[in-house]
């Protein structure tokens, strides 16, 4: 999957898993993008949030489930400024900067489904 | 694969990799930990051990090969803190922290073995 | 695929994917190198480069595919130094250091090919 720019990252994924009715899959991926990362906190059950402009996406990977019937995707990334710096988290947005970002994607045959489990606040993935 | 609070990332790895006795695998995995990266020190060949606690693990990747019938699993990880800023290396040691750790898992037919090279005093893999 | 020091990263790359006549690929890697990664820059149309020495490769993504008859390989790729600290970006060139690379590759059965994109200088590839 090829994406260009000013295309949502996690919209595409998203779309792209409806629209093939896939049951599950894992992906990785690279280019230039615009991005939030947002860091988890246990406390508040909330994501702080912060934004990195123009940047490489040195690499991303996750996971596309399912929950209550919608898609539920969970991805990271690495990314790194003109200075080679990295920074990287939890990817809350994503859209495509000058240039592409490159999607490989593994699909398998099983529905993974996430649930919250309220001990943590947080979504977490279900194989069975 | 999906672990959950407390437990270790590389046990296991290992015990799937033994109760499945799969011939060798790569791997990718992303959650929340604390872990231990070493750097390799070719002159006094040990690792200087790095501690960070309660990290995002934005990516962790490796390969379960064999040694002389033990599991041998290499693997490196990217973290991010609260200020998304990323550190990375060779892990020695994972635990889950709160929340999860998705692991992706591709087994191969073929086994692998790794193997000490004395002349750099690490191991190897070995792929024949 | 396993590299041995002074061994060129993208070039055995290359030269897997001429001697197997692969159509296409995906491919992550992990070890130890010298490295020079570029940052793109949309106005000139050219990579500032850094070279990083003696450093951990925690992770390297990448794609195999051809332009006009040629192989074009896009990698990015993660290091860290002693202290741990990563950083990133595309890599330009990269030498094996003392010890090796683990390279893991996922060979596709459709050709990709990359075309240069004028309206933004660079390579993007395409999946038709």
């Amino acid at each position: 999957m090829v994406l260009r720019q000013n295309d949502s990252v996690l919209g595409q994924l998203a779309n792209f898993a409806q629209a093939e009715k896939i049951p599950s899959a894992n992906f990785t991926g690279m280019g230039f993008v615009d991005i939030t990362f947002g860091f988890f906190d246990f406390e508040t059950k909330k994501y702080k949030p912060r934004d990195f402009k123009h940047i490489e996406l040195v690499s991303m990977h996750g996971t596309i489930a399912w929950k209550k019937g919608s898609t539920s995707i969970h991805a990271h990334g690495v990314v790194a400024d003109k200075a080679f710096q990295a920074f990287g988290g939890h990817i809350l947005n994503a859209t495509v900067g000058t240039g592409s970002v490159e999607i490989f994607i593994i699909v398998h045959n099983k529905q993974f489904e996430r649930t919250k489990d309220d001990a943590i606040g947080a979504d977490v993935l279900s194989l069975d």
